[in-house]
């Protein structure tokens, strides 16, 4: 086979691996993986994918399907770099070094600070390796867990709902509705995209939310993230969120980035924090927020209840910069969508 | 002549009229008016414009071009009823009488309550009237002085610029520049456009803004608006509004909409309000804003310094409804163009 001929193999290889590795689960701790073993000659000789924790690494799925002996002198396409590592199982590179790999094609670096070290391995044990196949696609595959892999925490998205002037609620504490149904609803959909949703205690006290994601007519999505608490004050035994589909998880919140860690450890790669103003603005002030999301109602309440407090900037120049990602109008409101300016 | 092909005449007249209305001046108290006296066979004798307070109506100046007895008959095409009232000049609807007009067609009626009942006066006096031709097209033209003349006050828009979270200012009170330049230019071509632009003393003291209207580069544009300052406090003589190029106005602001009638009785038909937060809070507080400006920017600031204050909100079904009319993106920042909800 020319180069360009051994390229063009390596990718379609790579993207049938992609195409395995998304059979897998999409949630928790481990990564979606997908691997195609192939012959010297260039046929497909096995397939396998990881189907979450507990359970066989991709490379390991697929040597499995093969008669011993079977993968000498082949090569095997993964789209994550093996792994280095002994967990629940072996480390993969051993694996594929024992069954006589000649040569493994992979697509993105394994993030992980006990897991990396795999290609090293291989090609110490003389194995052919050749990285960054299809890397793109494999990293938009991965997405949330290489952000989590690689910021040990969670995607944090911060949102809130405020009228013109910036208010969450009146000056009573009523707050339902300040925006729409069409911005509720963008909501719930967001919500149900995101591992977990986050409150802090004052919400819990105050709205007795249940932190579930329902379509208009109320029926819950099948996706549900788990409801997380952040304060040291304990939440009501009867509270909604004690009837959640998930057990809900409870930080004091003294520590925002080692929660984040823990959260991150337990498979959560997303976080959507719903407030209120002072939790959402511990996490903005530690520099914790990757997005923001800002409904706008065209209302005005005026009063002392703000979509956000203190933020410990002291003057103008120390303001925190964000762009505008995106300015949609749902309904009557307007959603602007906001993150940190590169460099900030 | 046929009641189509009249029709068709008086509102060839009427555009015409149009036109000379619009070579009059454009601010101040009076409107602009045009005029053209057509002979009992359609062709025109005279036409007029009215230049400006102190100075002859459109009617009696195009009346003026005429030799005595020559208006005997014809028909006079005036954008706005003539006026019943005697000022600078006695009332049109009698000069045309004494002209011996036959038949006056116009477009807008006189919303004046000292000047309106001319159309009356000339019915009394055996003359015909036709009113509302090309009525959308002559409001459009006189679009702010009826609004004033309706309202008995200026239209009223306050602006101001926030971060995300609706500040104002840092904690420090800096607040140059919340906004980027496209926003600040926005802003000045605005402001040349209004009649007269408004602070408060406190944004006097704390800005000593000159509340000109400017280009980027710094020069003046044509169209400046009078200063005007609300607050009893008295503004130090060096202040920089002292040396706009119009003589600053200075209103008490116990009785803001007595302050706007006033406004309006000197010819003053849109005020741009400048802010700050407790001006701006007062005028929306009394149901006094037409249009808000609110210029966003991609920044959090948090602290104490809010764009809006109090408004006397209580519950959230209480709240002042807008509806978004603009949304639009001005570099890195976001314009909001609100107006209050009709019926609210
Ligand atoms: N418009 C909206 O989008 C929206 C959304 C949510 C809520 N709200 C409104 O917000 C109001 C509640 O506001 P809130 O600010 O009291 O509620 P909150 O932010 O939900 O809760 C505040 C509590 O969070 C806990 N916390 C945990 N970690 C923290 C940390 N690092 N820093 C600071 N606090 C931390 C503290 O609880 P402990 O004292 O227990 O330690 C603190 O008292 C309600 O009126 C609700 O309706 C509005
Ligand atoms: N970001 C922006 O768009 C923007 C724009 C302008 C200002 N600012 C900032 O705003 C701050 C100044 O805020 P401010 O609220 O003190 O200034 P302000 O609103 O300009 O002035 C407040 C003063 O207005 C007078 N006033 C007149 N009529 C009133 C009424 N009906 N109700 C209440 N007050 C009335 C009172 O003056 P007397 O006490 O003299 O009677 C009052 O103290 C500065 O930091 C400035 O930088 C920001």
């Amino acid at each position: 086979m020319s180069a360009s001929e051994q390229q063009a193999a390596d990718a379609a290889a790579m993207r049938r691996a992609l195409d395995l590795a998304v059979l897998g689960p999409a949630r928790g701790v481990n990564p979606r993986v997908g691997c195609v073993i192939l012959s010297p000659a260039g046929e497909r000789l096995a397939e396998g994918w990881h189907r979450g924790v507990g359970t066989a690494h991709a490379e390991v799925d697929a040597l499995a399907k093969l008669e011993p002996g079977a993968a000498r002198g082949a090569t095997a396409v993964v789209t994550l770099e093996p792994c280095n590592h002994t967990g629940h199982t072996g480390p993969c590179a051993v694996a594929l070094i024992e069954a006589g790999i000649g040569r493994v094609v992979y697509a993105v670096a394994d993030p992980g600070e006990h897991s990396s070290g795999g290609a090293e391995r291989l090609r110490a044990a003389g194995v052919e390796v050749t990285a960054g196949v299809l890397v793109d696609e494999v990293e938009a595959m991965l997405d949330d867990w290489l952000f989590a892999a690689r910021n040990h925490r969670p995607h944090v998205t911060v949102k809130w709902a405020s009228s013109l002037d910036g208010r969450a609620a009146a000056a009573d504490g009523t707050s339902q509705w300040i925006t729409g149904p069409e911005a509720r609803a963008d909501v719930h959909r967001r919500r149900s995209a995101a591992d977990a949703i986050a409150v802090g205690t004052g919400t819990v006290f105050a709205d007795d939310p249940s932190l579930t994601a329902r379509a208009p007519g109320g029926e819950f999505f099948d996706a549900q993230p788990v409801p997380v608490v952040f304060g040291r004050r304990a939440v009501p035994s009867d509270a909604a969120i004690t009837r959640h589909p998930h057990a809900p998880l409870f930080f004091e919140g003294a520590d925002l980035r080692a929660d984040l860690a823990e959260l991150a450890r337990r498979g959560i790669r997303s976080l959507f924090i719903e407030g209120g103003p002072t939790l959402a603005s511990a996490f903005i002030a530690d520099g914790l927020v990757d997005e923001l999301l800002v409904y706008l109602a065209p209302a005005l309440l005026g009063g002392p209840r703000l979509a956000l407090g203190e933020l410990g900037v002291p003057t103008i120049d120390a303001a925190i910069r964000l762009d505008f990602a995106v300015i949609e109008r749902l309904g009557d409101d307007v959603l602007l969508v906001a993150r940190p300016t590169e460099g900030n």
